[in-house]
Protein backbone atom coordinates (compact mmCIF):
# COMPACT_ATOMS: atom_id res chain seq x y z
CA UNK A 1 0.00 0.00 0.00
CA UNK A 2 0.99 3.74 -0.79
CA UNK A 3 1.62 5.63 2.24
CA UNK A 4 -0.78 7.38 3.66
CA UNK A 5 -1.41 10.68 1.35
CA UNK A 6 -2.25 13.04 4.32
CA UNK A 7 0.29 15.73 3.03
CA UNK A 8 -2.01 17.53 1.26
CA UNK A 9 -4.60 17.79 3.77
CA UNK A 10 -2.62 18.90 6.95
CA UNK A 11 -0.71 21.30 4.28
CA UNK A 12 -4.26 23.18 3.26
CA UNK A 13 -5.14 22.75 6.72
CA UNK A 14 -1.99 24.91 7.65
CA UNK A 15 -2.83 27.49 5.31
CA UNK A 16 -6.36 27.92 6.58
CA UNK A 17 -4.79 28.83 9.57
CA UNK A 18 -2.11 30.85 9.07
CA UNK A 19 -4.65 32.87 6.91
CA UNK A 20 -7.00 33.22 10.04
CA UNK A 21 -4.82 34.03 12.99
CA UNK A 22 -3.19 37.32 12.17
CA UNK A 23 -6.73 38.71 12.94
CA UNK A 24 -8.30 36.32 15.14
CA UNK A 25 -11.87 35.21 14.68
CA UNK A 26 -12.36 37.89 12.60
CA UNK A 27 -10.20 36.52 9.67
CA UNK A 28 -13.20 34.22 9.38
CA UNK A 29 -14.76 36.69 6.74
CA UNK A 30 -12.41 36.26 4.26
CA UNK A 31 -14.10 35.89 1.47
CA UNK A 32 -11.08 33.16 -0.23
CA UNK A 33 -11.73 30.64 2.95
CA UNK A 34 -14.63 28.88 0.56
CA UNK A 35 -12.00 27.87 -1.44
CA UNK A 36 -9.65 27.03 0.96
CA UNK A 37 -12.30 24.68 2.32
CA UNK A 38 -13.31 23.33 -0.75
CA UNK A 39 -9.96 22.18 -1.65
CA UNK A 40 -9.59 20.76 1.77
CA UNK A 41 -12.61 18.83 1.21
CA UNK A 42 -11.23 17.41 -2.18
CA UNK A 43 -7.68 16.75 -0.13
CA UNK A 44 -10.06 14.59 2.60
CA UNK A 45 -11.84 12.78 0.12
CA UNK A 46 -9.04 11.99 -1.88
CA UNK A 47 -7.30 10.15 1.06
CA UNK A 48 -10.66 8.97 1.92
CA UNK A 49 -11.40 7.11 -1.23
CA UNK A 50 -8.61 4.40 -1.57
CA UNK A 51 -9.91 3.21 2.16
CA UNK A 52 -11.96 0.80 3.71
CA UNK A 53 -15.64 0.82 4.55
CA UNK A 54 -16.96 -0.50 7.82
CA UNK A 55 -20.80 -1.17 8.07
CA UNK A 56 -21.91 -0.13 12.02
CA UNK A 57 -24.89 -1.17 13.39
CA UNK A 58 -27.76 0.80 15.04
CA UNK A 59 -31.05 0.25 16.41
CA UNK A 60 -31.54 4.53 15.04
CA UNK A 61 -34.77 4.89 13.06
CA UNK A 62 -34.01 6.05 9.35
CA UNK A 63 -30.24 5.90 9.40
CA UNK A 64 -27.34 4.02 8.77
CA UNK A 65 -23.93 4.39 9.47
CA UNK A 66 -20.46 3.31 8.68
CA UNK A 67 -16.52 3.85 9.04
CA UNK A 68 -13.69 4.79 7.32
CA UNK A 69 -10.98 2.04 7.91
CA UNK A 70 -7.34 2.28 7.57
CA UNK A 71 -4.72 0.18 8.80
CA UNK A 72 -6.48 -1.01 11.55
CA UNK A 73 -8.07 1.56 12.74
CA UNK A 74 -11.57 3.31 12.36
CA UNK A 75 -12.70 6.83 11.91
CA UNK A 76 -16.18 8.26 13.67
CA UNK A 77 -19.58 6.76 12.70
CA UNK A 78 -20.42 8.56 8.77
CA UNK A 79 -24.17 8.71 7.97
CA UNK A 80 -24.97 6.77 4.76
CA UNK A 81 -27.17 9.37 2.82
CA UNK A 82 -25.62 12.73 4.15
CA UNK A 83 -22.38 11.28 3.17
CA UNK A 84 -21.93 12.05 -0.84
CA UNK A 85 -18.66 11.43 -1.63
CA UNK A 86 -19.13 11.48 -5.35
CA UNK A 87 -20.55 15.03 -5.23
CA UNK A 88 -18.19 16.60 -3.93
CA UNK A 89 -19.32 19.66 -6.47
CA UNK A 90 -22.02 20.29 -4.19
CA UNK A 91 -19.88 23.08 -2.26
CA UNK A 92 -18.80 25.08 -5.23
CA UNK A 93 -22.53 25.07 -5.94
CA UNK A 94 -23.21 25.83 -1.93
CA UNK A 95 -20.34 28.74 -2.28
CA UNK A 96 -21.68 30.24 -5.11
CA UNK A 97 -24.93 30.25 -3.66
CA UNK A 98 -23.76 31.67 -0.07
CA UNK A 99 -21.84 34.43 -1.93
CA UNK A 100 -24.62 36.16 -4.13
CA UNK A 101 -27.08 35.37 -1.48
CA UNK A 102 -29.71 33.24 -3.43
CA UNK A 103 -30.23 29.91 -2.34
CA UNK A 104 -32.96 29.70 -4.30
CA UNK A 105 -31.41 26.61 -6.31
CA UNK A 106 -30.40 24.39 -3.58
CA UNK A 107 -32.62 22.88 -0.91
CA UNK A 108 -32.04 22.65 2.71
CA UNK A 109 -31.39 18.84 2.22
CA UNK A 110 -28.59 19.54 -0.42
CA UNK A 111 -26.96 22.40 1.49
CA UNK A 112 -27.32 20.08 4.94
CA UNK A 113 -25.81 17.11 2.79
CA UNK A 114 -23.20 18.84 1.75
CA UNK A 115 -22.20 20.49 5.02
CA UNK A 116 -22.18 17.54 6.85
CA UNK A 117 -20.00 15.78 3.95
CA UNK A 118 -17.77 18.74 4.12
CA UNK A 119 -17.24 18.79 7.83
CA UNK A 120 -17.84 14.87 8.46
CA UNK A 121 -14.48 13.79 5.95
CA UNK A 122 -11.85 15.90 7.37
CA UNK A 123 -12.75 14.61 11.04
CA UNK A 124 -12.56 11.03 9.25
CA UNK A 125 -9.34 11.93 8.02
CA UNK A 126 -8.17 13.35 11.25
CA UNK A 127 -9.72 10.21 13.31
CA UNK A 128 -7.73 7.97 10.85
CA UNK A 129 -4.39 9.28 11.32
CA UNK A 130 -3.49 11.03 14.86
CA UNK A 131 -5.31 8.73 17.19
CA UNK A 132 -6.91 10.62 19.92
CA UNK A 133 -6.98 14.01 18.66
CA UNK A 134 -10.51 15.33 19.24
CA UNK A 135 -9.09 19.59 19.50
CA UNK A 136 -8.42 19.48 15.44
CA UNK A 137 -11.78 18.57 14.26
CA UNK A 138 -13.10 20.55 16.81
CA UNK A 139 -10.80 23.79 15.79
CA UNK A 140 -11.80 22.81 11.97
CA UNK A 141 -15.65 22.87 12.65
CA UNK A 142 -15.60 25.83 14.65
CA UNK A 143 -13.67 27.84 11.32
CA UNK A 144 -16.04 26.48 8.77
CA UNK A 145 -18.98 27.17 10.70
CA UNK A 146 -17.87 30.57 11.81
CA UNK A 147 -16.50 31.24 8.32
CA UNK A 148 -20.07 30.62 7.01
CA UNK A 149 -22.02 32.22 9.26
CA UNK A 150 -19.42 35.62 8.65
CA UNK A 151 -20.29 35.41 4.39
CA UNK A 152 -24.33 34.90 5.82
CA UNK A 153 -24.52 37.89 7.75
CA UNK A 154 -21.94 39.97 6.26
CA UNK A 155 -19.78 40.66 9.37
CA UNK A 156 -16.96 39.13 11.49
CA UNK A 157 -17.38 37.72 14.62
CA UNK A 158 -15.87 38.33 17.86
CA UNK A 159 -15.35 36.28 20.82
CA UNK A 160 -15.17 39.38 23.61
CA UNK A 161 -17.86 41.70 24.35
CA UNK A 162 -17.67 45.09 26.43
CA UNK A 163 -19.68 44.54 30.11
CA UNK A 164 -20.48 48.41 31.56
CA UNK A 165 -22.48 47.57 34.25
CA UNK A 166 -22.89 50.93 36.79
CA UNK A 167 -19.35 49.94 38.71
CA UNK A 168 -18.18 46.87 36.13
CA UNK A 169 -16.30 47.56 33.28
CA UNK A 170 -14.57 44.48 32.17
CA UNK A 171 -15.43 42.28 29.03
CA UNK A 172 -16.86 39.01 28.80
CA UNK A 173 -15.15 35.88 26.90
CA UNK A 174 -18.17 34.31 24.48
CA UNK A 175 -18.69 31.87 21.80
CA UNK A 176 -18.72 33.62 18.15
CA UNK A 177 -20.95 36.42 18.12
CA UNK A 178 -21.79 38.69 15.55
CA UNK A 179 -23.09 42.46 15.41
CA UNK A 180 -25.26 42.77 12.43
CA UNK A 181 -25.26 46.60 13.61
CA UNK A 182 -27.89 49.34 15.75
CA UNK A 183 -31.23 48.01 15.77
CA UNK A 184 -30.95 44.76 14.60
CA UNK A 185 -30.28 40.95 16.06
CA UNK A 186 -27.12 39.82 16.97
CA UNK A 187 -26.12 36.10 16.96
CA UNK A 188 -24.45 33.88 19.18
CA UNK A 189 -22.95 30.86 17.97
CA UNK A 190 -21.34 28.33 20.12
CA UNK A 191 -20.36 25.79 17.68
CA UNK A 192 -19.23 21.95 18.58
CA UNK A 193 -18.61 18.30 17.23
CA UNK A 194 -21.18 17.19 19.70
CA UNK A 195 -21.81 18.11 23.36
CA UNK A 196 -23.80 15.77 25.81
CA UNK A 197 -23.54 16.81 29.77
CA UNK A 198 -21.61 19.68 28.62
CA UNK A 199 -24.30 21.21 26.50
CA UNK A 200 -25.88 23.06 29.46
CA UNK A 201 -22.77 25.67 29.10
CA UNK A 202 -25.17 27.13 25.74
CA UNK A 203 -27.93 27.76 27.53
CA UNK A 204 -25.96 29.43 30.44
CA UNK A 205 -23.97 31.45 28.32
CA UNK A 206 -27.11 32.46 26.15
CA UNK A 207 -28.64 33.14 30.06
CA UNK A 208 -25.45 35.98 30.66
CA UNK A 209 -25.82 37.69 27.19
CA UNK A 210 -29.71 37.95 27.69
CA UNK A 211 -28.72 38.92 31.45
CA UNK A 212 -26.08 41.37 30.48
CA UNK A 213 -27.41 42.93 27.60
CA UNK A 214 -31.44 42.28 27.44
CA UNK A 215 -33.18 38.89 26.95
CA UNK A 216 -34.29 39.03 22.97
CA UNK A 217 -31.00 40.80 21.75
CA UNK A 218 -28.83 37.57 20.85
CA UNK A 219 -30.09 35.13 18.27
CA UNK A 220 -28.71 31.61 19.94
CA UNK A 221 -28.39 28.94 17.01
CA UNK A 222 -25.64 26.56 18.11
CA UNK A 223 -23.92 24.68 15.55
CA UNK A 224 -23.66 20.55 16.76
CA UNK A 225 -22.07 18.03 14.09
CA UNK A 226 -23.87 15.11 15.68
CA UNK A 227 -24.26 13.21 18.89
CA UNK A 228 -22.86 9.80 17.26
CA UNK A 229 -21.15 7.33 19.86
CA UNK A 230 -19.47 3.89 18.61
CA UNK A 231 -18.39 1.08 20.32
CA UNK A 232 -15.25 -0.14 18.80
CA UNK A 233 -15.39 -3.64 19.93
CA UNK A 234 -19.32 -4.41 19.27
CA UNK A 235 -19.41 -1.25 16.32
CA UNK A 236 -22.82 -0.56 17.36
CA UNK A 237 -23.26 2.93 16.81
CA UNK A 238 -26.02 5.32 19.45
CA UNK A 239 -27.23 8.71 19.88
CA UNK A 240 -26.11 10.29 23.34
CA UNK A 241 -29.45 12.31 24.00
CA UNK A 242 -30.79 14.41 26.95
CA UNK A 243 -34.29 15.71 25.85
CA UNK A 244 -35.87 15.82 28.66
CA UNK A 245 -32.63 18.02 30.22
CA UNK A 246 -32.72 20.02 26.75
CA UNK A 247 -36.60 20.59 27.92
CA UNK A 248 -35.65 21.86 31.41
CA UNK A 249 -32.64 24.06 30.49
CA UNK A 250 -34.98 25.73 27.72
CA UNK A 251 -37.71 26.39 30.31
CA UNK A 252 -35.13 27.39 32.60
CA UNK A 253 -31.87 29.01 31.68
CA UNK A 254 -32.71 30.67 28.56
CA UNK A 255 -34.35 30.72 25.29
CA UNK A 256 -32.29 29.10 22.06
CA UNK A 257 -33.90 30.25 19.48
CA UNK A 258 -32.28 27.17 17.19
CA UNK A 259 -29.93 24.10 17.39
CA UNK A 260 -28.84 23.03 13.90
CA UNK A 261 -27.36 20.19 13.16
CA UNK A 262 -25.48 18.40 9.64
CA UNK A 263 -26.72 15.39 11.40
CA UNK A 264 -29.83 15.63 13.61
CA UNK A 265 -30.52 13.34 16.17
CA UNK A 266 -33.77 11.67 15.98
CA UNK A 267 -34.46 12.31 19.96
CA UNK A 268 -33.63 15.96 19.51
CA UNK A 269 -35.69 16.31 16.16
CA UNK A 270 -38.97 15.14 17.86
CA UNK A 271 -38.56 18.41 20.68
CA UNK A 272 -39.74 20.10 17.71
CA UNK A 273 -43.31 18.55 18.28
CA UNK A 274 -43.92 18.94 21.90
CA UNK A 275 -44.73 21.95 23.86
CA UNK A 276 -42.94 24.47 24.51
CA UNK A 277 -40.81 23.19 21.96
CA UNK A 278 -37.05 23.09 21.35
CA UNK A 279 -36.29 23.99 17.63
CA UNK A 280 -33.93 21.52 16.41
CA UNK A 281 -33.02 21.93 12.50
CA UNK A 282 -30.79 20.20 10.08
CA UNK A 283 -28.04 22.65 9.70
CA UNK A 284 -29.32 23.18 5.79
CA UNK A 285 -32.38 25.50 7.12
CA UNK A 286 -30.52 28.00 8.11
CA UNK A 287 -29.58 29.33 5.08
CA UNK A 288 -33.05 29.19 3.53
CA UNK A 289 -35.28 30.59 6.99
CA UNK A 290 -32.69 33.30 7.44
CA UNK A 291 -34.64 36.10 6.50
CA UNK A 292 -37.09 35.01 8.86
CA UNK A 293 -34.76 34.58 11.68
CA UNK A 294 -33.54 38.63 11.30
CA UNK A 295 -37.14 39.90 10.98
CA UNK B 1 15.75 2.49 45.12
CA UNK B 2 13.03 0.23 45.91
CA UNK B 3 9.71 -0.07 43.92
CA UNK B 4 7.80 2.53 44.55
CA UNK B 5 5.39 1.61 47.40
CA UNK B 6 1.84 2.81 45.81
CA UNK B 7 0.52 -0.90 46.45
CA UNK B 8 -1.18 0.33 49.72
CA UNK B 9 -2.76 3.22 47.61
CA UNK B 10 -4.44 1.65 45.49
CA UNK B 11 -5.58 -1.73 47.66
CA UNK B 12 -7.48 1.03 50.09
CA UNK B 13 -8.82 3.12 47.39
CA UNK B 14 -10.14 -0.20 45.71
CA UNK B 15 -11.69 -0.71 49.03
CA UNK B 16 -13.40 2.02 49.24
CA UNK B 17 -14.54 2.22 46.02
CA UNK B 18 -16.34 -1.57 46.93
CA UNK B 19 -17.63 0.14 50.25
CA UNK B 20 -19.56 2.74 48.49
CA UNK B 21 -20.47 1.58 44.78
CA UNK B 22 -22.97 -1.14 46.33
CA UNK B 23 -25.58 1.83 47.44
CA UNK B 24 -24.43 4.17 45.00
CA UNK B 25 -23.75 8.10 46.01
CA UNK B 26 -25.96 6.87 49.10
CA UNK B 27 -23.02 4.67 49.70
CA UNK B 28 -20.89 7.99 50.75
CA UNK B 29 -23.22 8.22 54.25
CA UNK B 30 -21.30 4.94 55.69
CA UNK B 31 -19.21 6.14 59.33
CA UNK B 32 -15.98 4.00 58.44
CA UNK B 33 -15.79 5.37 55.58
CA UNK B 34 -13.79 8.07 57.59
CA UNK B 35 -11.42 5.87 58.72
CA UNK B 36 -10.92 4.17 55.28
CA UNK B 37 -9.93 8.05 54.44
CA UNK B 38 -7.31 8.12 57.15
CA UNK B 39 -5.93 4.75 56.08
CA UNK B 40 -5.44 5.87 52.54
CA UNK B 41 -3.74 9.36 53.86
CA UNK B 42 -1.32 7.42 56.02
CA UNK B 43 -0.81 5.45 52.93
CA UNK B 44 -0.04 8.35 50.63
CA UNK B 45 2.15 10.03 52.98
CA UNK B 46 3.63 6.90 53.31
CA UNK B 47 4.75 6.73 49.42
CA UNK B 48 5.67 10.61 49.41
CA UNK B 49 7.67 10.39 51.96
CA UNK B 50 10.55 9.21 50.25
CA UNK B 51 10.10 11.28 47.77
CA UNK B 52 12.24 14.23 46.34
CA UNK B 53 10.50 17.78 46.61
CA UNK B 54 10.94 20.31 44.18
CA UNK B 55 10.64 23.93 44.93
CA UNK B 56 8.29 25.54 42.37
CA UNK B 57 7.84 29.45 41.35
CA UNK B 58 5.07 31.60 41.94
CA UNK B 59 4.24 35.25 41.75
CA UNK B 60 0.93 34.73 44.37
CA UNK B 61 1.21 36.48 47.42
CA UNK B 62 1.46 34.59 50.69
CA UNK B 63 1.75 31.25 49.31
CA UNK B 64 4.67 28.90 48.43
CA UNK B 65 4.29 25.40 46.39
CA UNK B 66 6.72 23.05 45.98
CA UNK B 67 6.04 19.22 44.17
CA UNK B 68 6.43 16.27 44.75
CA UNK B 69 9.14 14.40 42.21
CA UNK B 70 10.59 10.36 41.85
CA UNK B 71 11.35 9.76 38.58
CA UNK B 72 12.02 12.41 36.99
CA UNK B 73 8.04 13.27 37.19
CA UNK B 74 7.15 15.63 39.20
CA UNK B 75 3.44 16.27 40.95
CA UNK B 76 0.78 18.93 40.89
CA UNK B 77 1.77 22.15 42.83
CA UNK B 78 1.02 21.40 46.48
CA UNK B 79 0.80 24.43 48.87
CA UNK B 80 3.95 24.29 51.60
CA UNK B 81 1.77 26.01 54.49
CA UNK B 82 -1.35 24.11 54.07
CA UNK B 83 0.32 20.64 53.73
CA UNK B 84 1.47 19.09 56.96
CA UNK B 85 2.99 15.72 56.06
CA UNK B 86 4.33 15.83 59.96
CA UNK B 87 1.01 15.96 61.15
CA UNK B 88 -1.15 13.16 59.96
CA UNK B 89 -2.62 12.87 63.20
CA UNK B 90 -4.88 15.80 62.62
CA UNK B 91 -7.00 13.26 60.59
CA UNK B 92 -8.11 12.06 63.44
CA UNK B 93 -8.77 14.95 65.54
CA UNK B 94 -11.07 16.00 62.79
CA UNK B 95 -12.54 12.65 62.01
CA UNK B 96 -13.62 12.55 66.22
CA UNK B 97 -15.05 15.94 65.74
CA UNK B 98 -17.18 15.55 62.58
CA UNK B 99 -18.74 12.58 64.15
CA UNK B 100 -18.67 14.29 67.72
CA UNK B 101 -20.35 17.31 66.02
CA UNK B 102 -18.23 19.47 67.82
CA UNK B 103 -15.89 21.41 66.01
CA UNK B 104 -14.30 23.45 69.94
CA UNK B 105 -10.93 22.04 70.00
CA UNK B 106 -10.11 22.45 66.08
CA UNK B 107 -9.66 26.18 64.27
CA UNK B 108 -11.15 26.25 60.62
CA UNK B 109 -7.51 26.77 59.88
CA UNK B 110 -6.60 23.46 61.29
CA UNK B 111 -9.36 22.08 59.56
CA UNK B 112 -8.56 23.31 56.34
CA UNK B 113 -5.14 22.21 56.20
CA UNK B 114 -6.09 18.43 57.15
CA UNK B 115 -8.23 18.06 54.27
CA UNK B 116 -5.81 20.08 52.04
CA UNK B 117 -3.44 17.81 53.00
CA UNK B 118 -5.87 14.62 52.56
CA UNK B 119 -6.92 15.30 49.31
CA UNK B 120 -3.30 16.98 47.85
CA UNK B 121 -0.95 13.60 49.14
CA UNK B 122 -3.39 11.21 47.45
CA UNK B 123 -3.58 13.51 43.78
CA UNK B 124 0.20 13.83 44.38
CA UNK B 125 0.74 10.00 44.25
CA UNK B 126 -1.73 9.47 41.18
CA UNK B 127 0.22 12.36 39.69
CA UNK B 128 3.23 10.41 40.19
CA UNK B 129 2.21 6.99 39.24
CA UNK B 130 -0.48 7.16 36.64
CA UNK B 131 0.62 9.74 33.69
CA UNK B 132 -2.39 11.77 32.42
CA UNK B 133 -4.76 10.20 35.02
CA UNK B 134 -7.13 13.41 36.17
CA UNK B 135 -10.09 11.00 36.42
CA UNK B 136 -9.06 8.92 39.47
CA UNK B 137 -7.71 11.91 41.74
CA UNK B 138 -11.22 13.83 40.63
CA UNK B 139 -13.31 10.37 41.77
CA UNK B 140 -11.32 10.61 45.07
CA UNK B 141 -12.12 14.22 45.79
CA UNK B 142 -15.73 13.86 45.19
CA UNK B 143 -16.04 10.69 47.65
CA UNK B 144 -13.86 12.59 50.52
CA UNK B 145 -16.02 16.05 50.04
CA UNK B 146 -19.08 13.91 49.31
CA UNK B 147 -18.40 11.51 52.95
CA UNK B 148 -17.53 14.58 54.97
CA UNK B 149 -21.10 16.41 53.71
CA UNK B 150 -23.12 12.99 54.64
CA UNK B 151 -21.53 12.81 57.92
CA UNK B 152 -21.62 16.52 58.67
CA UNK B 153 -25.67 16.98 57.71
CA UNK B 154 -26.48 13.44 58.64
CA UNK B 155 -28.34 12.69 55.62
CA UNK B 156 -26.87 10.81 52.48
CA UNK B 157 -26.43 12.38 48.82
CA UNK B 158 -28.61 11.84 46.06
CA UNK B 159 -27.29 12.83 42.04
CA UNK B 160 -31.17 12.57 40.56
CA UNK B 161 -34.26 14.66 41.61
CA UNK B 162 -37.98 14.09 40.44
CA UNK B 163 -39.08 16.53 38.33
CA UNK B 164 -43.15 17.21 38.56
CA UNK B 165 -43.95 20.03 35.98
CA UNK B 166 -47.50 20.27 35.07
CA UNK B 167 -47.63 17.51 32.28
CA UNK B 168 -43.62 16.65 32.46
CA UNK B 169 -42.82 14.09 34.51
CA UNK B 170 -39.14 13.01 35.13
CA UNK B 171 -35.81 13.10 36.65
CA UNK B 172 -33.28 15.70 36.80
CA UNK B 173 -29.51 14.44 37.10
CA UNK B 174 -28.06 16.70 39.39
CA UNK B 175 -24.02 16.80 41.62
CA UNK B 176 -24.38 16.34 44.92
CA UNK B 177 -27.60 17.17 46.49
CA UNK B 178 -28.85 16.49 50.03
CA UNK B 179 -32.43 16.89 51.60
CA UNK B 180 -32.60 17.65 55.23
CA UNK B 181 -36.42 16.93 55.12
CA UNK B 182 -39.73 19.24 55.06
CA UNK B 183 -39.06 22.88 55.53
CA UNK B 184 -35.51 22.51 55.92
CA UNK B 185 -32.66 23.48 53.14
CA UNK B 186 -31.27 21.07 50.65
CA UNK B 187 -27.77 21.18 49.63
CA UNK B 188 -26.35 21.53 45.81
CA UNK B 189 -22.68 20.43 46.45
CA UNK B 190 -20.63 20.19 42.95
CA UNK B 191 -17.14 19.02 43.82
CA UNK B 192 -14.25 19.49 41.17
CA UNK B 193 -10.26 19.72 41.11
CA UNK B 194 -10.33 22.71 39.42
CA UNK B 195 -13.12 24.87 37.31
CA UNK B 196 -11.27 27.26 34.93
CA UNK B 197 -14.13 28.09 32.20
CA UNK B 198 -15.91 25.11 32.86
CA UNK B 199 -17.17 26.47 36.23
CA UNK B 200 -20.05 28.11 34.60
CA UNK B 201 -22.03 24.59 34.55
CA UNK B 202 -22.12 25.08 38.38
CA UNK B 203 -23.81 28.45 38.63
CA UNK B 204 -26.43 26.76 35.50
CA UNK B 205 -26.80 23.81 37.43
CA UNK B 206 -28.01 26.25 40.51
CA UNK B 207 -30.38 27.73 38.04
CA UNK B 208 -32.19 24.85 36.94
CA UNK B 209 -32.40 23.67 40.80
CA UNK B 210 -33.49 27.34 41.36
CA UNK B 211 -36.16 27.09 38.51
CA UNK B 212 -37.58 23.62 39.06
CA UNK B 213 -37.73 23.44 42.71
CA UNK B 214 -37.84 27.21 43.81
CA UNK B 215 -35.71 29.97 44.40
CA UNK B 216 -33.60 29.23 47.78
CA UNK B 217 -34.71 25.97 47.94
CA UNK B 218 -31.35 24.47 47.10
CA UNK B 219 -28.34 26.00 48.94
CA UNK B 220 -25.77 25.88 46.23
CA UNK B 221 -21.80 25.50 48.18
CA UNK B 222 -19.74 23.76 45.61
CA UNK B 223 -16.58 22.73 47.15
CA UNK B 224 -13.31 23.18 44.85
CA UNK B 225 -9.12 21.85 45.53
CA UNK B 226 -7.35 24.48 43.85
CA UNK B 227 -7.05 26.77 40.76
CA UNK B 228 -3.02 26.24 40.24
CA UNK B 229 -1.41 25.36 36.73
CA UNK B 230 1.96 24.06 36.69
CA UNK B 231 4.36 25.11 33.68
CA UNK B 232 6.05 21.59 33.58
CA UNK B 233 9.39 23.66 31.71
CA UNK B 234 9.74 26.73 33.76
CA UNK B 235 8.32 25.44 37.08
CA UNK B 236 5.91 28.38 37.44
CA UNK B 237 2.22 28.19 38.98
CA UNK B 238 -0.37 30.14 39.04
CA UNK B 239 -3.65 29.95 39.57
CA UNK B 240 -6.10 30.21 36.49
CA UNK B 241 -9.10 32.46 38.06
CA UNK B 242 -12.34 34.41 36.16
CA UNK B 243 -13.05 36.76 38.61
CA UNK B 244 -14.91 39.45 36.83
CA UNK B 245 -16.67 36.66 35.10
CA UNK B 246 -17.61 34.93 38.54
CA UNK B 247 -18.93 38.34 39.50
CA UNK B 248 -21.40 38.32 36.59
CA UNK B 249 -22.53 34.77 37.10
CA UNK B 250 -23.41 35.18 40.78
CA UNK B 251 -25.58 38.45 38.98
CA UNK B 252 -26.88 36.81 36.05
CA UNK B 253 -27.31 32.96 36.37
CA UNK B 254 -28.13 31.96 40.06
CA UNK B 255 -26.58 32.63 43.21
CA UNK B 256 -24.17 30.38 45.29
CA UNK B 257 -24.47 30.34 48.61
CA UNK B 258 -20.54 29.90 49.33
CA UNK B 259 -17.68 28.72 47.27
CA UNK B 260 -15.28 26.31 49.25
CA UNK B 261 -12.04 26.16 48.73
CA UNK B 262 -9.62 23.84 50.42
CA UNK B 263 -6.53 25.78 48.98
CA UNK B 264 -8.43 29.46 48.29
CA UNK B 265 -7.24 31.56 45.00
CA UNK B 266 -5.88 34.60 45.93
CA UNK B 267 -8.59 36.25 42.79
CA UNK B 268 -11.38 34.85 44.33
CA UNK B 269 -10.96 35.36 48.29
CA UNK B 270 -10.83 39.18 47.17
CA UNK B 271 -14.43 38.60 45.78
CA UNK B 272 -16.11 38.60 49.45
CA UNK B 273 -14.96 42.29 49.58
CA UNK B 274 -16.72 43.66 46.67
CA UNK B 275 -20.18 44.67 46.47
CA UNK B 276 -22.66 42.22 45.17
CA UNK B 277 -19.90 39.57 46.71
CA UNK B 278 -18.67 36.02 46.10
CA UNK B 279 -18.78 34.35 49.26
CA UNK B 280 -15.59 32.67 48.56
CA UNK B 281 -14.28 30.95 51.73
CA UNK B 282 -11.63 28.52 53.16
CA UNK B 283 -12.80 24.92 53.22
CA UNK B 284 -13.00 24.63 57.01
CA UNK B 285 -15.05 27.23 57.28
CA UNK B 286 -17.65 25.10 56.48
CA UNK B 287 -18.03 22.61 59.61
CA UNK B 288 -17.53 26.37 61.71
CA UNK B 289 -20.46 28.29 59.78
CA UNK B 290 -22.65 25.14 59.28
CA UNK B 291 -25.17 26.33 61.69
CA UNK B 292 -25.31 29.74 60.26
CA UNK B 293 -26.17 27.89 57.00
CA UNK B 294 -28.95 26.23 57.52
CA UNK B 295 -30.79 28.57 59.99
Amino acid sequence: MPPFPRDEVEAIYRRIQRSIRPAGVAGLGAEDLSGSFGDLYQACLAVLAPCGQVELNTAIANKEYFAFERDGRISRAVNNDLHAADVSGGWAEFVHALHSKNFGALTAEDVTRTLYSVAISFCAVIDLTRRGDQKTPGTFFEWLVGHLFAVQLGVVPTTRLPVLNLDMETTLPTDFTFDLGPGRPKFHLPVKTSTRERVIQVWAHQRVLDGVYGTGRFIGTPVILAETKTDRQTRDVVEICLPEQWRIYQMHIAQLRRVYYPDPPEAYIRLNEVFPPVHVRPFGDFFHEFDELVA
